[in-house]
């Protein structure tokens, strides 16, 4: 049966026609008038009908519908730095994304995140539901962050961290007050798509430097260093995307002696730490916070719908950069910023993320076999994570792939979106925990032989 | 008397220390195995203790403390357009804030927030709690703002609204698609201090136009474009920040007419709309979005802790908009779009703000006669909002007045840090919402003694 709000809205379709009076439709429908008061009321704070004082109501013009270009895939689009992320974010429940970068909300801690929003919604702290953040974001989440980096074996004070909406916001904010137009930006090759597209925004020259299993490529690095003497250069170390792979300790060490050489500054971006099982090298950490900036986020395992990432880095860089996130965002979430603290905090949470990295272990087993009986062979076994770096068989073009798969309905990632250098056409990256539906190797497969 | 887990956080005080068994404290505190397990699990999960497998409990370090620069107000800062935005989100909640731009959190509508978040915390759709935004945000949020804008007598479709994470973040991301450094705006002299930051940021070159309580000396824009060549012109057009004066229709259309001689570019940030009892003139409803484009946010009557703002734009400018987002924060946040859309369409909203004008406008008769009988004048009456802006009598230095009373813990908001030409040092803007207690007059009249 519809409900009162819905007869009326149903009744409502001409714009701009008067409704009948609340005691009329209270009769019509055999209702209390305070419950025709209510839906009026309710149906006017929608927008669906007006209210003229002293006239009554008037229905208003009907909503306008989204449109066909946001609803389906676009296909037409060119595959660069945005293209995985804008069929990601665009696509609609049906479609599968074994190419995109994040969990599917099933493996999320719902519990957690549902019990954190009950225990906001009845804190007696009215400024955690209304005010704006502090300028450097919630003092208790930053002392647990601080902890966990002490964890890690390297101080940061409260005050040397800034919260952010994202880590793609504090990695931003680090680039605006860094780097000029101009200047020279060293990224991996490859590197997270999205590193592309945010140095296209700073107008800086990208160089990509080929990265291996255990790093990125020394000799090349410092050749770089001499010839296009970088400002700045961004790196994950504890799981690389889309590698998969970690840096280790000796690479970390003589990288960050050819930064201390040359005066590079380095961004950490460690947003994948909470799927690590043993922690891999970290350059902040070797480094204190000099010359390294880490980066780091809560959307991959606790929620990417709370907006909320951080910047650890030296005192007066934090006291900058809170100038200009103030000038450029005026302050962070503050609910945001309270939810995350509610959920890291939790022991549900830690519970969580163990049995999260058990379950993508198994995964990554399963998944890595089923792409090898399609000749799809992962470049290194990751030690933990959700991403898989794999090449194509046969010189197959991954763009070509992409492009048949997205007209099944299914979002992969192709190689040369991650590369500076436009050199991993052979490659794709896989999420192995969005890859759990059979439908999504039998596109490959098809789309293989389409790209064939 | 203390919980099992403050008892337990009592005894691990020393870093390093191994703590009793489960068992040893179960009997100890005469409670159940299974409630210490649960204590020593959230200790664990908060980093108070930390388990060793196999081995037991260990205390972990203490938490660094907050440092005092971070806890009391910093009184050597600078009089620069951030002075007032960082002392009024660092000040805590003793400091009286007459100075500030927001309400107290007691005028924001708490019963719907709550209720928003209860409602939320029950949603069947797991991806609004877990999942990023899609690239323009919440459909339904922008079918609702849609429909608001053409009540307001224009046209933006929903695909002609992009959602943000903030107002501010959304004049930054359309001065980063329009301007480069370099390039002239102009903005209104005195304007939102903010502007003067962000504009900062990006490196270009501000020419302030005085503004009359009909808009901006229209004289001396047509004389700026000129002279100066301007790309873009921000401005409110609602209620103007910091005056409290509203746009008039004949100032409205003769200044689109020299934007479009002169092919200029305008942001209408109309983030005080929902303030209005009677609308102002609205450039973007003259434009249709053409070279108009507004920005409006929820921050001042909604939420600020929610962060969520809009552009609504030209097709083409929101697709590269779109894109430059995902570049520099990656995804806007679904949780705090769900929650503004389901406040923003209660019934209960719309009489909150009913009374919330009502409110604002007997304070302003208040505190315009308070003020008057320390001499300080208001420019002009608003006709609502929050907002008001005062000549101080005898030409008094602003800035020294808002020096005392800052140490006697009240913020002001000084008339040179809205200045672009730094003429406004014998003003004051007030916060009318947040002059409610006497204690302020006292310090503004002893802090204009300590001035002269």
């Amino acid at each position: 049966m519809l409900s009162i709000r819905d007869q009326i809205a149903r009744r409502s379709l001409t714009p701009g026609a008067k409704l009948p009076s609340i005691r009329a439709v209270a009769r019509t429908m055999r209702v209390s008038k305070s419950t025709v008061v209510e839906a009026y009321d309710r149906l006017a704070a929608e927008g669906v009908i007006r209210s003229r004082p002293g006239s009554g109501f008037y229905s208003a013009a009907p909503l306008a519908p989204l449109s066909l270009a946001e609803l389906a895939p676009r296909l037409d689009r060119a595959i660069d730095p945005f293209w995985v992320s804008r069929q990601s974010l665009e696509a609609k429940d049906e479609v599968l994304k074994p190419g995109c970068g994040w969990l599917p909300g099933t493996w999320m801690p719902e519990e957690e995140t549902r019990r954190a929003l009950r225990s906001l919604a009845r804190t007696k702290d009215m400024a955690a539901l209304t005010d704006y953040g502090t300028p450097l974001g919630l003092g208790s989440l930053r002392q647990l962050l601080s902890r966990r980096m002490a964890e890690q074996g390297f101080e940061a004070r409260p005050e040397q961290i800034l919260l952010t909406d994202s880590g793609t916001q504090a990695i931003d904010l680090v680039c605006r007050l860094l780097v000029q137009p101009g200047d020279v930006v060293l990224v991996d090759d490859p590197c997270y798509f999205n590193f592309l597209a945010l140095l296209r925004a700073q107008q800086v020259h990208v160089i990509g430097v080929p990265y291996t299993p255990a790093g990125p490529n020394l000799q090349l690095f410092e050749e770089a260093l001499a010839r296009h003497r970088p400002r700045l250069y961004i790196t994950n170390s504890g799981l690389h995307n889309p590698t998969g792979a970690s840096l280790s300790a000796g690479t970390a060490h003589r990288l960050l002696r050819l930064a201390e050489d040359h005066d590079l500054i380095v961004i950490e971006d460690d947003i994948f730490a909470d799927f690590e099982v043993e922690p891999a090298a970290r350059l902040a950490a070797l480094d204190g916070l000099d010359r390294v900036v880490r980066i780091g986020s809560f959307s991959k395992t606790l929620s990417a719908s709370f907006r909320c990432g951080y910047i650890a880095a030296r005192r007066d860089w934090i006291d900058k950069l809170t100038d200009l996130r103030i000038a450029t965002g005026f302050a962070s979430s503050r609910l945001s910023e309270e939810l995350v603290f509610c959920v890291l905090g939790s022991s549900g949470y830690r519970k969580y993320l163990e049995a999260l990295r058990m379950r993508l272990g198994s995964a990554m087993v399963a998944v890595a076999a089923r792409l090898r009986s399609l000749d799809i062979e992962p470049w290194v076994m990751p030690k933990a994570g959700m991403l898989v770096w794999c090449r194509l068989p046969h010189g197959l073009d991954a763009a070509e792939v992409a492009r048949h798969a997205l007209s099944e309905g299914v979002v992969l990632a192709p190689g040369n979106v991650f590369s500076a250098s436009q050199t991993a056409s052979g490659f794709m990256r896989f999420n192995v925990a969005q890859c759990m539906d059979d439908r999504i190797f039998a596109v490959i497969e098809k789309a293989m032989r389409q790209a064939a």
